[in-house]
Order: structure tokens, then sequence, then C-alpha cells
């Protein structure tokens, strides 16, 4: 009995203890009340908000200064180490350590060009191609020695003789309508015009048909007299203008041809050329539509006139008479393209912001510095927004801001070959990328026009909607998200969540239907540096510029005077585009909770989903064999497994909001822990979701993609394909294949999710 | 023996938990090292410093447009609600919320004056004064219709006539000489010069006298021609020049004289204006030296020639040959006052930014904003500061900082004739002032010149060199700091606390001594609207402006232009000024541990008893009674104690800054309530320190100045006295009230000592 009654006394003492431990430690009400005093808690924390200072610093003068410097000459991949140090030197005069990164990939230069119309009997020469651009009064770039001629990146050697054919643009329905025609390619030399698809698919597609060169001019359709006026008159392309460019099949894999997979350091294994999948073998090179004229002309009557395949063959010069025929030309074309390829040293410049608070997290933004010729807007004004963004971050920085995570800023080299600055860089730091980068965010060329457009993984739409809406259109009392909601009426999407209501046409909705509209965010392809981070690193990726408004890119005429005179006088557009980017990357660094939507990626998934099966039943529908199949019902289940976990992640952060706040400043030690606990699970989930979509294997036949919701398509090189593996599936009509990437992907999906629910 | 088994059980229980417990709260240096991630916390926190910040803001185009507005027409004290509303409108257009606050003081304003010297016997008159400061080309300002005449404010009505006498200054010592002299001022018009004291006790002075009237003269030794070109070739004093001012003795009691010690509110009750002890009674008039000359040349011959009595009674018209001679003339002088008396509505513009921590606790920073003229130098540059700073507040709210403590801004109003518009709302407001008011900031005439000078309450220092350390000198490497250390090398202060040592000078170090000088800054007197907060409630002043630049002060070439041509032509001094107001009060709104240093207190105490034991060692000496004082033991030793107990409150600021962490942001509630309650302690000591030097009896005979160790001279009225009972005890050779003071102003230091003790 005494034992018990002692126990019981113990207890009792302790007891006590307890209720009063309890009274002083877990009035959380009383507590937190008493913290944060005041109504200014309910305000914001009285501190002053970076975002909102930033928004002041992006100077157009500046901005003006930046392009004026980086357009001052030719700045081609590998050749422009100068101002590889100048970005690295800048970077540094910012307080931003910075180091110029070297890599070892096989580029290409010009030697020698021509592009010819003959009478293979006669030898008489009818036609020699220009191949050069008019010097333009006023604008020196057009006038620079350092301007490359007619060259494509990473095109063959070759000096070729055959028939000319007309191709249209190139794409494997175009070729197969050829042949549907009854035109051959073999030992052609094929004729096609830029558009639709990249430049190297369209040398694959005439290489696999036994063509023997390809010439990709340039329609006045498509960027030329029939948009509006040409330059000098206007940003349209002149008749003797012509696109450079890569031909390296990026869609197979980007970066150096030779070391596919892993870093083009200087000893790394490489392949011998021959055996590079990335490359084309037949020769290839670009032209104007001055160039090009005579040759369409010499196809008239030849073969089938173009407009019986479709009136889609048909292109502008019917303004000045010419007749769209496919040919075999009576008359013969010699192409002849002369290049040196070699290993060439490139420089990407990384600067980097070591964080404050969790300095093992990091945002990287980037943009290539290598262009064409004087790349104004194409990569240029995306490289005067990263320095401006260097600027400003410095500006931050000397009133005493550090942010939260690690800032990286990279300029890359030699995108315009193969992303191929980006790509090493990635395959030679993929192992602490994947464990510490929260996200990538990608400008090119930022100011290509005045329309503003993004693609990215859907976990950064509310992110990117929240910048956008921040930002002043210029000129206008809209924001750029208002403008970009306007211009994109054609294509609005609403991100619905809910797969089973057969009305919609998918990502189209009823005009009927009461919905919650909001800008297109396509998803990514390949096309840029962020390809590697998005698609084989699995780091969740957004791509963004104002575009639409000009049609010079890759020539002499992207030009400090036509950005000046018809795209960006003001630099408006620049500084816009500047405060986006940096919102965007100090919310991703500084918020405490990452602002990234597992719910929004849900509804795109679903999205995703119905355009696959779109896609699917238009290959079921063609093929004589496999029963109809409407829906993918292990992807729709995967998905809305995937729905109701995003939705936890959700309800853990409005719970860290109410309950604790999101600054994790509250009284009770076991409080604050739990909060931070539960924050950083939080965030552990938003910033590493994305690596649960990588496949291992890769796209069958495309290995080194392997991001298993989106790619580039097969025989798209630049847009997105959906689920590619599935869809090429289909597309190849391989029933089985497309069964068991389904399995596959769903439960790729149902991992994701689980990953989700350990929140 | 089982009954404490269970007990022994019991307690084990309570005990494991009790270790569980430490273990998990009191492992203070792991969990801190925690909480402060990485090293960015040596560097300070990552977030945006508001204070560097703030200095960018300030902007000399906007300064320009605020002393534009101000000086745009006269703003005579109760004529100028219309800058009042504007001074309200601007401070809520920047988010501050602003009111009006209207007080009722007894002012007069002028009727009619005239001056004329005459043949008593023939009524002839030798001279008329023209009484009218001569219009300027190209300066409207000299022009505006609504400038006052010739006026004095508060001066008393009368139509006097009486012989000339010529007094030097009229301080006590030249009316103690004209008497042994043997000249007499009874039923005289004296005649003075401006300088040295308040213009109220040259006219009390010669009240007292028997005079009948008092004209005070600007003399071109002091303000005019001897100094530098005079207006508009220069900024100095021109011929016609002449000084309004009030008359009022502020040293007796300063606010709306009928109503000392409580505020004029429509029904407080009011003296009779004949009981007002702040009041003259014999009329007075300001001239300029053009009409003095005449006056001072019908001297000539008649008593003493000036020279006979010092060198000092001679002043500069001795360049036109004129001599300096007592008189009295045989000529008489008739002086016509007609001013009218009126209890007239007075307007302060208060505005409030509520602290988002701390309200409880404010700051105050204010300006006068009436004017005797277009008032460019004096106050409105201050005004312009004033605004400058409201918008500056502003632009930080706008990106989200609220001050820790509450920051008011007051525009006061009728300062000019005797501190009315402050004095009145400290009365009013005096318990809140006393429990909530950290410190008051003055900036009566921000800009009159480019010297740099600063009188304060001693535990202001530090902030203040702080923060001029901060904000460069224009047009220079310098800092302001720099520039005031160097062009004060006459009277370097080297503020120890050793009293021991005999060789100094007091303060005037021995220059072979090496030691740490700083810029002086002067024990704060009365002279601007700082004397009720630090005189009358006990709250810590600081007074600041750049001088020494102008002779025009107070008349019509106080103007725009002037200040625009010969003072400011950049507004660079006016930035510089907003700068360090504006990083003064934003250190004391914002610095967790707020960052007055009662040992800078305490050094200073011991210059201030030096200081006395020199002063009353000259009355001891001049008196034929009495022993040789030469030390004040009593002072000296309370001093030693208080210097002693501000050390304990730096070490108690050292400990929670190494301890803790001024942020209190650490793991343990216990720790963290600590840290609290540790700085709350330390911010209560040093900003209710100065409560402690008010004795509530006042300095007797002048009972409203309650402040022990400072006050305004009671023969001098600007510049202050250290412990004015004291040494006016020893004036009046009282020795014995003399020791009961020293006793008790000994005793309120040790009290304050104490107070210090408690941190």
């Amino acid at each position: 009995m005494n034992i018990w009654r002692g126990i019981a006394i113990g207890l009792s003492a302790m007891a006590l203890f307890l209720t009063l431990y309890a009274a002083t430690h877990l009035s959380v009400p009383l507590c937190m009340h008493d913290m944060r005093s005041g109504t200014a808690r309910d305000q914001g924390d009285g501190r002053i908000d970076p975002g909102q200072l930033f928004l002041r610093i992006p100077s157009t003068d500046r901005l003006r200064e930046h392009l004026q410097y980086y357009t001052s000459g030719t700045h081609v991949a590998g050749i422009n180490r100068t101002q590889a140090v100048h970005t690295r030197d800048y970077f540094e005069a910012q307080g931003i350590e910075a180091k110029i990164v070297e890599y070892y990939p096989w580029l290409n230069y010009p030697v020698d060009q021509r592009v010819a119309l003959f009478n293979e009997s006669t030898h008489a020469v009818e036609f020699e191609a220009g191949l050069k651009e008019d010097a333009i009064a006023g604008d020196s770039a057009s006038e620079d020695p350092n301007n490359l001629p007619a060259f494509l990146g990473l095109s063959a050697s070759g000096n070729v003789t055959g028939q000319l054919v007309y191709a249209n643009y190139g794409t494997l329905d175009d070729f197969r309508a050829l042949k549907a025609a009854g035109v051959s390619i073999k030992d052609k030399v094929v004729l096609v015009r830029y558009g639709g698809i990249l430049r190297g698919l369209k040398v694959h597609g005439a290489e696999r048909g036994g063509a023997r060169g390809v010439l990709i001019y340039s329609d006045p359709a498509d960027d030329g007299y029939c948009i509006g006026k040409v330059y000098p008159s206007g940003p349209w392309r002149p008749e003797s203008s012509f696109q450079r460019g890569s031909v390296s099949l990026i869609q197979v894999y980007p970066g150096d041809p030779l070391t596919p997979g892993h870093p083009a350091t200087k000893d790394a294994p490489r392949l011998d050329p021959k055996d590079a999948k990335s490359l084309n073998h037949i020769p290839s090179l670009p032209l104007s539509y001055r160039d090009a004229e005579p040759l369409l002309r010499a196809l008239v009557g030849h073969g089938k006139n173009a407009s019986e395949i479709s009136e889609s063959w048909v292109g502008g010069l019917t303004s000045r008479g010419v007749e769209y025929w496919t040919g075999p030309s009576a008359l013969s074309v010699n192409l002849l393209n002369h290049v040196e390829f070699k290993t060439t040293p490139i420089q990407n410049v990384i600067g980097r912001i070591t964080g404050s608070e969790e300095p093992g997290r990091a945002i990287i933004i980037g943009n290539h510095r290598d262009a064409w010729c004087a790349g104004a807007s194409d990569p240029s004004s995306g490289s005067a927004v990263l320095l401006e963004l260097a600027r400003a971050f410095g500006e931050l920085m000397k009133l005493g801001w550090r942010p939260r995570r690690t800032i990286i800023l990279a300029s890359w080299d030699a995108e315009e070959y193969s992303l191929v600055g980006s790509t090493e860089w990635v395959e030679d730091n993929i192992d602490w990328i994947r464990a510490d980068v929260v996200a990538y965010v990608n400008v090119d060329a930022a100011v290509m026009g005045s329309e503003f457009g993004a693609s990215a993984s859907p976990i950064l739409k509310d992110l990117l909607f929240a910048a956008t809406k921040k930002v002043a259109f210029p000129g206008s009392n809209e924001t750029i998200y208002d403008a970009w909601l306007r211009q994109s009426q054609g294509d609005l999407v609403s991100d619905r969540a809910d797969l089973d209501n057969e009305d919609d046409n998918g990502s189209f909705p009823d005009p009927n239907r009461a919905e919650h509209h909001t800008p297109p965010v396509r998803p990514l392809g390949a096309g840029s540096d962020y390809t590697p981070f998005m698609s084989h690193a699995g780091v969740s990726s957004l791509n963004l510029g104002f575009g639409g408004g000009l049609g010079t890119y890759h020539s002499n005429y992207d030009s400090f005077k036509q950005m000046t005179t018809f795209v960006d006088p003001n630099f408006e557009l620049h500084q816009a585009m500047t405060r986006v980017c940096g919102l965007v990357v100090i919310h991703l660094a500084d918020d405490a909770v990452l602002k990234l939507s597992p719910i929004s990626y849900a509804k795109s998934l679903a999205g995703y989903i119905r355009e696959l099966e779109r896609q699917v039943a238009g290959y079921t529908a063609a093929s004589l064999n496999g029963t109809a199949m409407k829906r993918l019902h292990r992807l729709r289940a995967a998905q809305r497994q995937f729905l109701t976990n995003a939705h936890l992640v959700e309800q853990s952060k409005h719970r860290l909001r109410t309950v604790y706040g999101e600054d994790c400043q509250m009284a009770g030690r076991r409080r604050r822990m739990n909060c931070r606990k539960l924050r950083k699970s939080i965030n552990d989930r938003v910033s590493r979701l994305e690596r649960h979509f990588i496949d291992p294997e890769g796209i069958p036949g495309r290995e080194w993609y392997k991001h298993a919701l989106v790619g580039p398509g097969r025989w798209l090189g630049y847009d997105a394909q959906v689920f590619p593996a599935i869809a090429e599936a289909a597309e190849d009509h391989k029933w089985k294949m497309l069964r068991q990437y389904e399995k596959r992907i769903a439960e790729i999906i149902y991992e994701a999710a689980w990953f989700l629910r350990e929140v």
C-alpha cells in the first residue's frame, strides 16, 4: 500500500510539474500573440521585401549598355572568350563569385560554300547563288567582316551534285507525301523551307531517303514579306537573308556529339565521329529566298505542282510569280559545303551567390552567350538580362541581402551548335545537380518581339503567373500576365484536374463553361539550355521570353540597330523580362516555403494524358490493327492518386502557414523543430518531385532523354511530345510496347505520388 | 519504507523527465548553432538593411521642390495654415497618418513702426529710419508685399522718446560696464547690437536699468560686410537688412506667455498679460546698419568713446568712419512700436508611423514651419528635410518596412515667437511623452552654411558620430564626421571620464597627450523646439544643422534665391542632412538594442563638472567672501558612481550580444525570455535615463526648466549653462544655496546611477 501511495505522491508531483510545464509551454495562442506583437504581423513582418525592392532596380539604360557590349562584334561558339571574360568580370564586380569553366566539344567552322544551278550536259551555269547577306547602310553589324558565311553548325562536308527536289518543310509527313506523289529524293539535292521542325530532322529525313544534300531556305511566307515589312524597313526577313543554325539531331541527344552522357573534358573518351548518332552525313546549307527563287523556278513544270499535294506546300514567292513544283528539276544543283571539324575549347561562366540559410539548395538561371552573328535578340537580349540581374542582385547584397538559398547564374557557350555548354556542364555535375538544384530558369532570346511566352514544368506555373502579375507590360496599364492572357486568347488553357468529362476538347475548353482560364504554359521539349536540366537530370525548369516580333533570326540583321529600331527601342521589354526573371529567382531563392505546386502538376498531367489519348486514338484509327483505344486507364488512375497526394502537400503547406507561420518563429523549441521539419519536408517534396519522373532507362532509341512525361518529339525536334515513349510506341504501332510503357509510366507516377505522400 | 520507495520511484521518474527536458532545452551551443545556419550569420542576417537602403533615397531634386514650396510666400506663425495643410497632406500621401493639432497662444503682429532722430527743442527731424529692406532685382522674396516690416515678436507696444545710449551687445556685463563708465540708461532709448545673448535678454537688461525702449541693430562686424560679400553679391547681411525675431524671455519659460506649464487649449486658464513673466514691457525694434549708422554718428563725442571701455565695444562701421561712443546723445530718438496682441490659432502637424514591435516606444523628429519672412534657411531648409524624410520613410514602407518603434514627425508652428507649437504640445502630452518617448531629434535650420554642428544630450553622441560617419560630405571624399572633426579643430573635445588629472584644461586637451578626439557636441540650452523635450520632459534630445554660411537670418534675403546662389546650389547639403537625420531616426526606431550610451553621458558629465568648477572658481575669486573652492567633491563622487554603473549597462549590452544575440532568436523558450527581458531592461535604462535628471522643483526662479544638469543660461538665453542652479547660486554668491544644490544634484546623479544599476 505504502509503495503505491509513494508512487502516487511521486506521480502527483510530476503531474503537477507537467501541468505547470504545459501551462507555460503549450498556451500557444497566448504565446504566439505575445511573440507577434501588434497588428503589424498580420501585415507582414516589417522587413523590407527584397522582391519589391528588386523591381525598382533593372535599368533600361544599363540594359542598353549590356546589349551594346554583346552585339559589338561576332561571338560564335568557341570564338568568344573575350565576352566570357567580360561576363565573369562583371559578375565579380557585383560581388558574385564567378569562374570560367571550359569544355572541349567537337564543333565545326565554315571553309567554303557553293550553290549553283547548271546544265549537267553543257556545264553551263544557269545560276550561281550569292550566299551573301546584303550590307545595309547604317547597320554596321551587317558589314562585320567576321560574320559567318552561309553555314549550318555540325553540317557534314560534301561536294555533291544532283537534280533538285522541293520537299516543303521536310517533315516526315512531307517526305511521305512526296513519295506518295511518286517523287523520289534518292540521289537528289533536296530543297526544303524553314519551319515546323528542327533543321537537323529535315536533313535526317532527306538522308534517310537517300538524298545527296539539303538546302534549307527561308520562304517569305514564313518570316519574310508576307508577314510584314522587311529589314531595314521593318523587322522581317529581307530577300538576301539566310538563317544559320545547327543541323545536329538534338532530339537524339544534345551536347558534344562525341561524348553523349558524359562531359567533354580534355581527356574524356570520345566516339569516332562516324559513330556519333547526333550527326547528319550529307552536306547542307541555308539559303535566302533571293537565292532560292531561281531554284524554285527551275522546278516549274517538273514533277507535281505542289498545290496538288496540298495548299500548305505553297509558299509566299507566288507573289513573284513563282509556282511551287516538286521537281525533280531538269537542271542539276551543285552543293559544296566545305567545313572543318575540330575539338574546340568553349567557355561557360558560372557565378554563384551562396545562400545564407540553405546553401545546399540552389536555383540556377542561365542564358547562352554564343550567337551565329551579332545575335541582338538571340541570345544577347537574354545576356543583357542576365547581366542586369547580376547587377540587381549585387545592389541588393550591398544593402545587406543574402538569399536563403544559393543562386547560380550561368552564361553558356555553344548552345547554338547543340546546347553544348549547358549539356556538358550538367553531365559534369549531374550528382550535385540532382541533389541540390531546386529549379532551372532559362532565358535564351529574352526579347524577339512583344508577346510573352513560356514553357515549363507545370510545378512552376503558379510562381510564373504570380511574377508576371507584378510586372507592368511596357507602355500600358496591364501587367505582363494580363497582356499574356489577352494575347493568347486563341490557346487558353483550363487546367482542370478531372479527366472524366467528355464534353471538352481536352485542353480546349467549352466556351460555354465558365472556367478559370490561365495563359498557356507549354511543356518543355528541346531547343535551349533547359533541356539537360529537365530531360536528363529531372530538374523542374522554366523557359521564357518575349517573341513573335522579328524574322531575321540567325542572320546578320539580328543586330543592335534592328533591335533598337523595331523591337525594343526603349529597352522596356528587356526591363520587364529582367523583372519577371528576377522575381521568379528571388522567390525560389528566398521564400521560406517554396511556391512550387504539385496540384498544378497534377492538373497539367491530366491535360497531357488527354493529349496522349488523342494522339494514340489518331494512330489507332489509322492503324488497320488494334481496337479503338479511348482511355489510358492506368495513367488516369495514377494521375488521380497523384492529384490526391498533391492535395496532401497543399494541406501541409496550409497547416504550416496557419498553425506555425512559414518563418517557424514561435514559442516552444519543440514546436519550432516540428515546424522546421514540416517545412523541410514540404520543400523536399516539391523541389525533388521532378526527379521522380526520370526513367533511368530513357526513351527507347533516345536513352539520353529520361523524362517519362515530356521530351522533344522524335520527329519534331524542338516541340515537346507528351509521354514520348508511349506516343512513339503508338506511332510505330507497337501496341504491346505501348501497354508496357503505359504500365511503366503509371508506376512512375504512382511512385511520384507516394513520394508526395511522405510529406 | 514502501512509501518512501514509492516516492523515490515517483521522484526518479520526475528526475528522468527533468533530465530529458534539460537535455532538449538547455543544450544551448548546439541549438544556437543549428538555428544560425552557416556563416552568413556572422555577416548579418541576410536581410536588407533599411539604413543602407534609406541612404539612397533622399533626392536633391525633391528637396529643391520642397524648399521651393515652403519659400513661395511668407509663412509667419499663425498665418500659415495652407502650409500646415500641405504638410499634413504630404505626410498622408507617403502613407503616414497625420493630423493638424491646434493651440491658441498669445501672439502679436506689427501695426506701425517709427524710428527717428530729432531735436527735442526744435522738433526738427534729423533722420527718419527707412525701416525697410531694399528690393533686390531677381529675388522676388525681397519684394513680397506680405513681408513683415521691422518687428520683434512679443515686443511691447509703445511710443517713447529719449536720448540714445549705445550698450554694445546689451549683455549683463555690458550694462555693468556702461554703469561703471558713468553712463546711465534710465529713461533712455538703448541701442544695442545683435549677438552674444538672446534678444529678449537685451531688452530685459535695458528695462531693468530703467530704459524706455530698445533698438537692436545688426553690426557689419557680426554678420555684414566685415565677414564677406553682402547680398546679392554674397551671403552676408547688406546694409538695409534687419533681423526680426522674438524678444520673449525664453530662459524664464518658453511657449505661450499666458499658459506657462500647461497647454494653450481653447479653454485653458490664462494669466493676465501683465503677469506673464516671459514678456518684456518696453517697446523694441530691429534696425539695419544703414539705419543705425546715423544714430551711432549722433553719439560721437557724447559720453565715453566705447573703445575706452573695451575694444570689443567697437563694431564694423569704423570702416565708414563711424566712431562708437556710448552717448547719451544730444538729440533724442523717437521709437514707435505699435503692435496688436491677440489669441491666435496655430497649427502643428503631427505624423505617425506606428511601430511594429514596440509601438509603445516613440522617436520624434521635429522642425518648425513658421518663418519671419521667406525663411529659406530658417526654417524651411529643415522643413524640406522633414518632407524628404517623410517621403523616404514612405518609400521604405512601400517595400515592406515598418520600424520597430513608433516614429513621429512633427512640423511645429510659432517656434519663432517662443517655441510655442512644440512647448504647448509637450505640455499637452507630458504624461505619455515621459512614458513613451525614447528621443527627440530637432532639425530647425538644416542648412545655413556648410559647417556641421550639433548639440545634444551626451547619450546620443555615439549614434550621431556613427551616422555622420556613414554620410559623405558633399563634393568630397570625406564623411560628414571627418569634415566636422576637421572644421572644429579649435574646439576638439576629449571626453575623458577621469576627473582627476589637473594637467588638462578641462575640455581642452594637452596636445602632447595622445587621446581620442571627437567633434564637439555642445550641451543643449534653449533656442529651438528641443527645449521642452530636454529641459521640461527630460527626453534625450539632439539638435543639428549645417551653419556658418549666411548672415541674412530673419530677413527678406533669407530666400530661395540666396540659398540656391550662395549656400547650397545643388541641394547636396540638404541631402546630406536628410541622410544624417534619417539614419539617426532609423537606428533609434529599428535597432533591437538602443545605441544610447550612458558611458558617454558619464564622460560628458565629467566635463560639465570641470566646467562648473571653473565657473564657480571664477565667481569665488571675484567674491570677497568664501574660500577658494577647487573641486565639487560630491558631484565628482556621484559622477564616479554613475560611470561605474554606466559600465554595468555596457557589460549587459555586451553579454546580450555575445551570449544571446541582439535579436533574441535562439533555442529555448526560457533563454529567449531571458534575452528579451535583458534587452528590455537595457532599453528601459538607456531611454529613460534622462528622466532621472529632471528635478521636479526646477531651477530656482525658472521652475519651468527642470533639467538639473543643463539649461539655458540665465543671462545667456540660447546657450547652455551646465548645472544652472549651482552656477547661478555661485554667480549670486549664495554659497549656502550652492552647497544645497550641489548636494541635491549629487543625489539626483546617484539616483540616476542606481537606476542604471537595475539593468
